[in-house]
């Protein structure tokens, strides 16, 4: 029912995240709400809903990372220790297609084949590199899953091929990935992570953790 | 390269996690360190390793969520708010075959098949109904990625049906589930959706965060 070369798509596929946020502190329920103040620009792109484990954001990968970013610096960016962590989807079968979610980048009526892995790399280092730096630093580990699609290792690889060339400080990790550097190119590189790899009508989900101001930080 | 049905097993598929703890409170590397130290136990099964981001752990499964469930409990039953996410996996394609990893519940000889549905499920709730209470409830939010197989979807929805009739709160999310219980039988049924569903050869991953005395918990 997933195989993205043969199932019927009716529309854009559903994207969002459910995303949670972690201020290391004692007033951390202030920080949260504040926090989520800093959503109010993307409201109109995104539709989102808080509940006591995470906030869901449905709507476009693009807004969807910038949110998702937005909420993170404005924690990470008062200098206390603080984690975000995010379960991110695209094309899952079970959800509806949905028009809200639209994006050029994850066409209907695209062919089945993805662009060559090169020009896809390409595009992408194009955009973290113009990606305005934020003063902001932070910690990401991410894992990709192409799901359903017998070549899974094959988008990994090739994800991870991109992220080296990041210019973000990349390292392996069991099981992920890690990427250090400016919260403004980081966000840029897990959205292109997310957007560029893995078919475009394919189900592709991502975990992500993003940590900045730890004491222990490299 | 990462079908079940036909790639060479050389021995137990590699097991392991990456798991970090957020205590949401001032003295947070107190709180961390002091979890950590509950770990000591499981030192002898499991392979541990932490960093900045996170710990690493690699072995088998059974001891692997035990060690989780403590790690968590630490903190959880202090009554500080705390969350933890971690990513879980077993069979990924680009790790090696790891004697350490290995448990009789993810057979190195086993037919490709995995046993009926119905087995599985009846055999995952027996394991939770017999895991014993800890007194310390939490909620969490997983999902669970089979990966590299057609099927994919059915394997989730076969775990969903294990965990919607575990006895724990069920509730569907968008991309996930979430669970609320007592960590006992919740870790329990969180290391049967890894182990029983999915193929015992194939890539399995889990993204898992768990959470304790939220302020709005439901």
């Amino acid at each position: 029912m997933d195989d993205p070369d043969t199932r019927a798509l009716e529309g854009p596929v559903f994207v969002g995240a459910r995303v949670a946020l972690y201020p290391m502190a004692d007033d951390y329920v202030d920080r949260i709400l504040g926090a989520i103040g800093a959503l109010a620009p993307w409201r109109e792109s995104l539709t989102i809903d808080t509940d006591d484990l995470g906030t869901t954001m449905i709507g476009p990968p693009e807004p969807l990372f910038a949110a998702m970013r937005d909420l993170f610096v404005a924690v990470a960016e008062t200098g206390v220790h603080v984690a975000m962590a995010a379960t991110i989807s695209r094309g899952c079968p079970g959800e509806p297609c949905d028009s809200r979610c639209a994006t050029p980048r994850l066409p209907v009526d695209a062919s089945p084949a993805p662009p060559p892995v090169e020009d896809r790399i390409a595009g992408a280092l194009a955009r973290v590199a113009a990606a305005p730096a934020l003063g902001v630093p932070a910690a990401a580990q991410l894992s990709l899953y192409p799901l359903g699609a017998g070549h899974h290792m094959d988008e990994i690889e090739a994800c991870i091929a991109f992220l080296k060339a990041s210019g973000l400080g990349f390292a392996p990790r069991h099981f992920s990935s890690t990427l250090r550097g400016d919260s403004g190119p980081l966000f840029e590189a897990l959205a292109e992570a997310f957007l560029a790899f893995g078919a475009p009508q394919g189900h592709v989900a991502m975990d992500l953790k993003v940590s900045a101001n730890s004491p222990t930080a490299v």
